[in-house]
């Protein structure tokens, strides 16, 4: 690798600060709410959003903002509604936020991005947006504790900050990416998640920036799943803004590989995050496919497994219940023989055949139990058909899953 | 209606038999475990089965018997396991199975369909199913008896047996159908269902039964999910052996009107009470959109709505939780304006408009939680873009799927 992974969080950067505090978006929580990212350079921004049709204010505001070229110098988060389905008022509300921290930190509104995350419905109680805004920008910062509280009053149902940092060289220059991310529910990425948010002060073109992004989102977020539901809010936020001096990044070649690598780590890191924080889940579960005839067969097989609710059940109950998977693979629409399939289940604890052929592998059913028992399980799918892989992340579907969504408003 | 509901099962139709009881395919077990049907003439079959590629070796077998053109006599179900991912050795206990059947029934192996259902890997235990059915032929019967066992038989995870009976009359005929299935678990059926099989004396031409069983399979089973798996076993067999003497119906015209009617109501009865008994529900959720552009939309949207987990545990949780059913209409991939749809809560306990030009109609939340606290709720959803119209049924996601799904094989 010609990256290496170093402590912190989106301040690593160059030019980034942030910070994270409560408030009071929901009266009688007590519970950080919001938080703002700030680079002291515009930076180049890249994005990938939701493909639902039903689309969050921020995300509209956030797609203008992207597509009109301008840099951006902040991004303004709160947590406790969504800002979705709230027509014209929800958009007015989404603008009036990015101008006020465009007004305080001397930028144009167009220059701040905003993003929301919560119930759907309600409107913003922009009092306490506000208070926020004022509050947030006197006490930008950098550091870890910076990263912690940013990463942490982004969360909902999530039970742990997301965050990750790396440092690379590009043509002699010491650059930095770092990222956080939230999202548990929800979360069936169709081109970008529940909020994700990279800084880097690598230069590079924006459009190739863009391409990137999506090459990697696609590989990434999009390959993770908790519960099937595309969010209205998912958006995957990069932006780049030049201070580390390296020469701009505007072709393919061996700092363009550097820096897709970079933040491949970074996305692939910051999805499993959310695959293993997923709603109520005890395990990380990873699907990964072998010998597909093509990419895109390999990546609906390895999502279809991931998102069975039946397989995740029984992933919660220790169950190598393999037929599950192999039903999965049968209605995910891609092309491969059922009689050709291989399966192995791989922990901590061990690995073992349990499939060969399309049949049972006549297996130990406590050696299974052992190995499903870790906290990251993963099925290694052979399918003896081709060339191409991809892996898929999700988690177990448990209890605490009903619970945490059966009563979710209150 | 011209068709009257009456008391009964599959052999309200004359010339069917039927019967359910406990050959052992599990020792240890106490439950009844295969069942037979039985037509003294040989009737006109015709089927859907599951599109999912891992196909079970009964689903193989069967979708050549009702390709081949014969007419069938009986059919041999059993639970316990599946007969799926089983290879040669599936294959042939299937048609086994089909042939001890046949030589004490005196007919040909290709007379006879099998249908199984259970966990997804074991091969039959061929001792027991031959026991059962030599059991089985000569306890063949008609009446109420024989229908609730043969019901109650082909149960797995279902809590009751499913049947249903019509009568309507064919050219001064009368004629009868009736039917039962089995399903609660791995349903999200994709041309087809978890086991249902109907027998009818009305004279209907192959051709043309196959036709409007399709037709009527994808606005009834094809719009139920209690889970988004699809099942490698999903079958509905339809049998019509021309004991009620009409003169047979090879055309559209009145008398094709009659029997379709009779055969979607049917369908659709049998298909209400597994999304009611899906695995762990506590409710019947039934999902109708009107006012769409396209047929397509209409099943898009409903189906979409009625399969979201996050939608699902609201329901379950009695909160009126509507940004999630917008959510979910809007990854259907179903052309609508967002801004343009209405929504209502609808039960036993009134009527509530909760969503009006896609935002909060100002509400009460009380009155919402006691429309959802019936046993069967229907969400009525309008988007105002067409005449088009669909109804899709399901169920709650409760913490005893969970608990069901978690340890199925013990």
């Amino acid at each position: 690798m010609n990256i290496k992974q170093i402590d912190g969080g989106i301040t690593v950067s160059k030019g980034f600060s942030t910070w994270g505090l409560r408030a009071g978006i929901k009266p009688g929580k007590t519970n950080r709410d919001m938080a703002m990212i700030h680079t002291s350079a515009p930076a180049t921004v890249a994005g990938v959003f939701t493909l639902n049709k039903v689309k969050a204010a921020p995300v509209k505001w956030d797609s203008s903002v992207v597509k009109s070229g301008e840099k951006v110098g902040a991004v303004v988060i709160n947590t406790g509604f969504a800002n979705a389905c709230t027509g014209e008022q929800g958009l007015s509300n989404a603008r009036a936020t990015a101008s006020l921290a465009a007004s305080l930190l001397e930028l144009k509104a167009e220059n701040v991005l905003v993003a929301s995350t919560g119930v759907i419905g309600g409107q913003l109680p922009m009092d306490a947006i506000e208070n926020g805004v004022r509050q947030l920008v006197p006490a930008l910062s950098t550091g870890i504790e910076a990263d912690s509280l940013a990463a942490e009053a982004i969360m909902t149902t999530d039970t742990r900050p997301k965050k990750i940092a790396f440092e690379f060289e590009l043509g002699g220059k010491v650059c930095h990416m770092g990222g956080m991310c939230k999202g548990s529910g929800m979360i069936h990425p169709n081109l970008g998640t529940m909020l994700c948010f990279i800084g880097t002060d690598a230069a590079i073109d924006k459009a190739l920036l863009q391409k990137t992004l999506s090459e990697i989102a696609d590989d990434t977020f999009n390959m993770v799943s908790v519960d099937g539901d595309t969010s209205t809010n998912d958006s995957v936020l990069v932006m780049a803004n030049g201070l580390a001096g390296n020469a701009e990044i505007t072709a393919e070649g061996s700092d363009y590989d550097t820096f897709r690598e970079a933040l491949y780590e970074t996305l692939k890191y910051l999805s499993m995050r959310i695959a293993e924080d997923g709603e109520g889940a005890t395990k990380l579960f990873e699907v990964t496919v072998n010998g597909a005839a093509t990419k895109k067969d390999a990546r609906l097989l390895a999502k279809s497994v991931v998102t069975s609710s039946l397989t995740k059940a029984a992933i919660y109950g220790r169950d190598a219940n393999w037929g599950r998977i192999l039903c999965a693979m049968g209605y995910s629409s891609a092309d491969f023989d059922p009689d050709m399939v291989d399966i192995s289940f791989i922990s901590e604890n061990g690995e073992l055949v349990i499939v060969k052929d399309g049949i049972a592998a006549g297996y130990s059913e406590e050696k299974a139990t052992e190995i499903l028992s870790a906290p990251k399980v993963s099925a290694l799918i052979d399918v003896h058909d081709g060339e191409f892989s991809a892996t898929a992340w999700g988690c177990d579907l448990t209890h605490a899953y009903v619970d945490i969504n059966a009563d979710y408003r209150s």
